[in-house]
């Protein structure tokens, strides 16, 4: 079997001497310190290049980040930028040869505006506590992906995160209004605004939004925030089988509802809860279900009602306790399955008609290749995270890598797409022309070219 | 005072005798009949390019459209693509020297998939037909723009267009899923996808919505929809001025509430639909305002609340006929001003917490010019459309033009756009550099000519 992953060093241009000015090494930031290069290596996604970057350079201002930059293109200087690392696609993964340039220290919120209902800010900003900023005016910032205590705001914008509210709220592009850019030759420009609509000029902003760091660094952020629902009522109901949940969810759709959360989990991901001594009721599938606003609670009486005839049991939260008891379900899921060995979580998504089909051919895969697969799904939109699980000790070996390979094969298959919302990084590169055609993704490539012709800003990744 | 406006005649290259295989003049759809060509010359912007186009081809089929861009690409020729022609910016007039590709018989609802909740339909269907064909199954098509009766789906995703939901559904962006595309050169691309999250690669569909035809040629597209709501609830408010009206919008949004629509109208409005024999009550400024959904009796009373101290009377529709009653104020706006005289009908954002500031800037403009403007605003998202009023006889001259410039540099004084929904086309070129800086114009005709190196697609609009 051929090994279907880029080889362990994607970076190869060495990077020579600082050499002509502005150089990058006098600043406060830059550090070739071993412990930390060693620590800019590595993302969640699973993949090691290998080696480790040459240098780091914490960016203390946006100037900082125009001297890398300029240095960077002057001298041809791969630079991979790196918010919290906590990508799962190997997106910031970055290996000798390279300039890691952190922003995790450009981290003001500079603006929350009320009135307009959005907030400014610097990109290592931590999704959450952004959100918390929002919340002392009864706003949120929407997004909301699992890693929202650790990841941040420019590392979201870079992999347009999703997360359990997209079904209702949208992704990180629906939220993002504008951006301050730093571009590979050190030219900053600034793209959308603070308006809500606008169509002067094309829409740059969502092109840099899921770009994974190759057409530009990310330097500021005008955001949308939305309003606190006033009211948000939980459900969860289980199954027999996944089957059956999943036509509760299609079930749902026909009704013509449209929850804020719908989160289903399968029978190996229930089995793993059991297995880590939770109290989960016996079952072979759940849904959490969430509507919100001014009508939420009739709207999970709708919900219950299409749900009921198909499920095993269902129950309404009274109360915001027990919602926290049904969620907590949900957030079982993946801590259960990463106790019973490394996990490598996958991300793809299907039209949501087809949701049934993915999840039971990734069962058969799972059975075919021996590897443990559980699947937790954003139902509402779809979007499936197949959680592959490998015994202590096993790699990520050729035979785990053909098993991801039938998943993403699948999702194609089936209409969907090999990534809903953790980006392509270096882990999906190899499929990516299979879902692109030949002819878009060397448009891409060109587009790629007009802003980092030299080829410095994260190469080997994303295309 | 300098003629702000380009030349007459835009398209600089003459259409030069077919040559070269494939030529168009064979298709069956193509025509040079003196009656079609000036038929295709304006649109519904006031800009006259002082010649008829030099051929018309109503493509029967995608490959027509492969036909005619080839062979433009070829020869150099100029091509405007053309649906409804109901565009306010110029974005599809045509003078001597280019070809009109007409889509408007393309106009298959190819599926309407209620388990996806998505359509997927050539570009020449008209937006109502669209949202009829979606109501079949308790879905529609978000997107409201005025002209919904007469547009096209591919007119609306080259302009990007808006309308009155956009508040709380988004603009043509936020409902397009996925495009199928004829590059310049005739290849063929498809983007985005069935599925309502995905990553893979960069946000291509994005980048063609609102690029005015000159990227490509929209053939196909992949369209949300989404529930038609439970329940829609109307309230009309009138106040003393304009900026009492501004400070209830402002008060809705302040108190957290989500209007499906809040459309304000100014005082001009008010009296243009009293001179034309409205029974609008006296009052300096109208505010109405829908809220949607499960909850959307409870949403309205508290939109009540807030707007109620404000106002000088506050009514809330107690049926469906009643509401209609309502929104007819709102409808009235644009036919009585156009019983006054030919308009022009501008098209500014700002944020929003600066709305009261333009209309009240408009107002002076208005003053001191001595031209009567109109504002009817989507309060919701500070999108504002002051119409210029032309007594019988007059031309859009250059003194209406420098009153419009005022209009345009207001809006970028407030921090907000030349156009929210409308597009460039023609008709604010002039003005877009101010906008989006020397970079970022730069950087977006440098990606125009990734997609069309030969500059036949809409040459000299959009940018």
């Amino acid at each position: 079997m051929t090994r279907v992953l880029p080889p362990a060093t994607p970076h190869p241009a060495a990077l020579s001497e600082p050499a002509g000015p502005p150089g990058f090494s006098a600043l406060p930031g830059w550090t070739d310190d071993a412990a930390a290069r060693a620590a800019a290596r590595l993302d969640r996604s699973g993949f090691d290049p290998g080696s480790d970057p040459d240098a780091v350079v914490v960016a203390r201002s946006v100037d900082d980040v125009t001297t890398v930059l300029t240095h960077a293109h002057a001298t041809g200087t791969p630079v991979v930028v790196r918010g919290a690392g906590t990508g799962l696609s190997g997106g910031t993964v970055a290996g000798a040869g390279s300039v890691v340039l952190d922003l995790s220290r450009l981290d003001r919120i500079v603006e929350v505006s009320p009135a307009d209902e959005l907030a400014v800010v610097e990109p290592g900003v931590i999704t959450a506590d952004l959100d918390a900023a929002a919340a002392a005016h009864g706003l949120r910032y929407a997004p909301d992906p699992a890693s929202l205590a650790i990841s941040t705001i420019g590392g979201n914008i870079a992999t347009n995160a999703g997360g359990l509210r997209c079904a209702k709220y949208g992704v990180t592009r629906d939220s993002v209004l504008g951006l301050d850019v730093v571009l590979a030759d050190g030219r900053r420009i600034s793209t959308g605004r603070r308006t809500v609509k606008g169509v002067a000029g094309y829409d740059l902003t969502g092109l840099f939004v899921g770009s994974e760091g190759t057409l530009g660094v990310i330097v500021g952020a005008t955001l949308r925030l939305r309003p606190v629902p006033v009211r948000t009522a939980t459900l969860a109901a289980w199954f027999d089988d996944v089957e059956a949940a999943a036509a509760a969810a299609a079930a749902i759709t026909a009704a013509r509802l449209q929850p804020a959360v719908a989160e289903l989990l399968d029978t190996a991901c229930l089995e793993a809860i059991a297995e880590a001594g939770g109290t989960t009721p016996p079952g072979g599938a759940f849904l959490l279900v969430q509507t919100d606003g001014f009508g939420a609670d009739a709207e999970i009486d709708a919900v219950r009602a299409v749900v009921e005839p198909l499920a095993r049991s269902v129950e309404i939260a009274a109360d915001d306790a027990a919602a926290e008891e049904l969620l907590a379900t949900r957030r079982a899921g993946l801590p259960a399955l990463e106790r019973l060995g490394r996990v490598l979580v996958e991300d793809v998504a299907v039209p949501r008609s087809r949701l049934a089909e993915a999840v039971t051919a990734i069962a058969g895969i799972a059975a075919r290749s021996g590897i443990r697969i559980a699947t937790m799904a954003h139902a509402g939109d779809g979007n499936l995270h197949p959680i592959l699980v490998l015994e202590a000790g096993r790699e990520l070996d050729d035979h785990v890598w053909a098993a991801a390979g039938e998943v993403f094969g699948t999702a194609l298959r089936l209409g969907g797409t090999l990534t809903g919302e953790h980006g392509v990084g270096l882990l999906k590169r190899r499929w990516l022309r299979d879902e692109l055609g030949d002819v878009s993704h060397d448009l891409q490539r060109e587009l790629r070219a007009v802003f980092d012709p030299g080829g410095v800003l994260n190469p080997g990744k994303a295309l």
